[in-house]
């Protein structure tokens, strides 16, 4: 019998929940529990996740509080923001550890939250949630029980300016973020925007003129960074492929600021990370060189016609950007080495 | 026997030549004269360009200046820079109309020239030439006997940020352009970085830092538009597809300035352009709904929380970026309706 | 005021419909007509056809036989199966000629049709359509009132088998058609089979083991050609790109035959036809090769190791596999030049 | 310090050498060792395998075959055909067990080697190699010291069919194998037919007419399954996409076949292994469900209307067909339990 412990998946049955099924089928200190769907509870794993066929048997678990509770020490939530925070708080209440996937614990300002959100589905839970950026938010995260994971593009976002604003080498404002996504971002629900034939041979942007709700996320974590208040602007694209995210953020440079600084600063914040790399001056992050894993790969270049440092992150939106970043926080907090089951590199090509 | 102006294509064996031979083949106007080609001479058309199987007979030519100044009253070359010039002084000084497809005549001034591409092939015929963004430069191109058809990046750069300065909505500093491109902007070579392995399932920047050769040349056109010096980053990145460049430019606002406000300078500095769309407020351009087409579509958003306006174009980087916009000046010049062979929309989806 | 005879386009917001607004729009005899759609009707032709947007100004009609009779004087029907039937008929009484895209008229047996499709919604009409494969019913198409043009993979298959059956060189029995689409042939409505994520980056054959609606349309047709029927395995495949087919059909050659008695066959067969293109011995034709044109491109390969000769045809399922060849029939049929308004090659790259 | 067998991987700076660094690392018994290459030695790691940046110090190793027998105990040759051997050969005259994923070793008969490939590079070695197709050959390879693994074309057809000729279900003569591979099984050096422009947007066949040499292997596996020679018609084509081999293989069925038998004919083939799933009735494989992992996923129709019985089978071309059978036959080799750093599902989507 395992003494490790059990983890369950709540919203298995989507992108996020497949892959962080993958990594806890694999990882030698957590085990894998329940599956947890709602529209396709009671559905054979396999029917619903083609790639667990004869890895995991059995059937998509119905939610239950309590059945949950009984059986695993942690949980995984992974369902849409605004579903996700009553889910939260049925488990916390029984006393699992959670790890929410959705966007309903990341924001620190209950405002800010419903301005873009809504109404919150637990608001007595609000403000209760640890960041789960793991690179920033380490310490913290060794004694959390319930963590918000960051978003896809929030999470490359930061990694790529954190540095930056930390160190002072770029203005706290004029920053702008033209993020450039794969299409499983978009999640498992077919639609005009995500159909091949009008996707596949195509560029486009959404959300334009700063309407994504992840920009208040992005300016909450850097203006934490940067100990001053920073909006910017925010422009997601579509990329025509299934993974990856690449940042490639702008900022007028503070002074007579090098590509090396820039690397010295990322290299300083990032000492010890076992996910971001700071590459070589002069290349630039592919998101393919990171595809499959919990990597993260940044870059820095100076514009010196213009003054204007240009910042790169590229990251896997399902691993680092979502279901790698959760099991990472879940090592944190259960002490377990930080990159455990997280470190195969991607599958390149 | 047709009384059809004749045109040659010299460098008809890379994606722009065939584009050109495309649109020739179709032209009500034109009459599609010798395919000329340097490493492929004497091949068969059909083993070089395979679209044109049973369509186009005969061999790739090899290139002599007497020979098609005997045969044609225009030739369109498309040549990579540097050698495009000697070729382009050979037909010029023979009375072949010219319409250049390679950098080496965009420029207005020498030492820039020099600064970005190295020593100029024909200096005694710089500045000679005629820039040919048909929407900017409709009346000097009715008599112009060599064009310089502007590059695939400027084309989509200028015309999403050219009404916006011309109409001074944006600062003129500050301005960053974002640029996406599919892969056949990498020409017919092929290169690690064109292996689709490495390049269909990722996404990445090049050229970072401000080191991309048509960075003077928008700046140019922008100038020009302007009044007054424009120096802006440009950043070029590459989209795991074939066709395709969507620019995504960011201003700072200049005032209270609106989407409307934005779209009204578009319609007016556009108004009977056959080519270019502004999109309807909200909407935002995808390269797909111009893909194969000489059609761009422009868009304007506000970013009322940071005061960025968000322009952004999209084109078919051969077609409205290349040789459709190479055809849409030589109607011009040749008294034609401005779209004659240009009609057709875009191969959607 | 144009004398050019005016085509309706019903079922106008599809894919198959975009096209042949497409191929419409730029055709030198016909006048495009109202864009008839039923779920998308009075909404704006810009906002449903993207690639229209400033070419096609106003609305998608809803239907209405009498305004589309008095206005048309032929229509283009590209409705669901079952769906089409009693539309073709209400248009037929009112005397406007049709050719339909749907598969509701293409088979000659009443029975079979029962038995892939279901009732039919027009049994009265059935049986007075001509099968629209210009290549085998150039004549009887000179003079038909109503036409079913053929179906995507029929139209693959049927091209690149008939010149072996028709000359003899292969055998009747024992045929095999490995059959591989890109995505569009699935249509405009979101699915999880044609989601990008779950698309993209796989290859999956379905409708395995004998099932697919379009397997008795190649099977009459071969029948006719071959003068004694036909029974073949057809399997289609899911190719992650937007357009194009290729079939692969596999014969047990009669006797000695070689690749240049099979290529002598197609070219006989083929003589004078604008589309269709018989690649020279040792090639192998490539989708790309003919995307967004009208084309076939066909080939032949002997194994002699095995006895089995290959044939192979590629075209794009949009064009020659469906609007391309609805106005290809529709040319012969009022006497057009048969490559009227479809002379333009592929866009390729 | 480590006691975990040490691996060298010989030709690690292609796709499968790439892939065998991504297995090793993460694999629980086995210990990375050096990185040998040719034309990139003495270039850092992190410059010639962008996902190894971090991961991975120092520089791809020169061959030096005393060198590596100091140092490792085994050694992944992932070299081209004809190259392979002599290396081989080296190594094995060390003592080094070595698993060679080229083909010099797959054929049992010297002469149809030299007929497919040319002269041998170590014919002292041919017929010493046990061929390394696991789920046939189990047994032998416990003590095999020199393992051909086998070439991914051959991997997906034989599973597919090896059931089916073992139960004797289909017959031996007649066998059709149509088989699509993604680009990556053309390797990394660049080339027109991997041109992401010329190939990311088509699709095509290559190698018509019964000449990839893969034929006779594939030939080779299925006869000795069967019990009597089987010649077979093998065409392979060339997907879109970068990873994944879909197999779609037909056989005539002997006397009434139902899928059932036929799965139960898989199911009995297949007992007890780790990587090879028999899908349920009715499903299909598709190479995105087992893309990134060593499994793979076989399925089986009946045709009934032509007597025909089509056998699937999808893998990842790189794992499966290449670096990660080559890991699996180490396993066995060394005693490691089958799926040792083998148990991660697809990264799907």
């Amino acid at each position: 019998m395992s003494s490790r412990p059990r983890a369950a998946i709540v919203g298995a049955t989507g992108y996020t929940g497949a892959e962080l099924a993958r990594l806890l089928l694999a990882h030698p200190s957590f085990e894998l529990g329940p599956l947890v769907g709602h529209s396709k509870a009671n559905q054979a794993v396999e029917d619903v996740l083609p790639s667990l066929a004869g890895l995991v048997t059995g059937e998509i678990a119905a939610f239950d509080a309590d059945a949950i509770a009984a059986e695993v020490a942690l949980a995984f939530c992974a369902l849409p923001h605004g579903a996700s925070a009553p889910t939260v708080a049925a488990l916390r209440a029984r006393g699992v550890r959670v790890f929410d996937l959705s966007a309903d614990f990341r924001l620190d300002d209950l405002d800010v939250y419903r301005a873009w959100y809504g109404e919150h589905g637990a608001p007595e839970l609000f403000g209760h949630a640890q960041y789960g950026l793991v690179e920033l938010h380490r310490d913290a995260l060794r004694t959390a029980d319930l963590v918000a994971v960051p978003g896809c593009y929030p999470t490359a976002s930061t990694l790529a300016l954190a540095p930056l604003l930390s160190a002072g080498l770029i203005e706290p404002s004029g920053i702008v973020v033209d993020a450039k996504s794969g299409v499983s971002g978009a999640g498992r629900s077919p639609a005009p925007s995500t159909h091949l034939p009008e996707t596949a041979e195509g560029f486009r942007a959404y959300k334009v003129g700063g309407t994504h709700r992840h920009t208040p996320e992005i300016e909450q974590e850097l203006s934490r960074v940067a100990g001053t208040a920073i909006r910017l602007t925010f422009t997601p694209h579509l990329v025509p492929m299934t993974r990856g995210i690449l940042a490639t953020a702008y900022g007028m440079a503070k002074g007579a600021v090098t590509v090396e600084r820039c690397r010295e600063a990322a290299l300083a914040l990032y000492e010890g990370s076992t996910s971001v790399h700071v590459l070589a001056a002069g290349k630039s992050p592919d998101t393919l060189w990171v595809r499959g894993s919990n990597r993260a790969h940044v870059s820095y270049h100076v514009d010196g016609r213009t003054g204007r440092v240009i910042a790169q992150a590229a990251i896997d939106n399902l691993v680092k950007g979502a279901a790698g970043q959760a099991v990472q926080c879940a090592n944190v907090r259960f002490g377990f080495a930080e990159n455990a089951g997280l470190s195969l590199p991607a599958t390149w090509p």
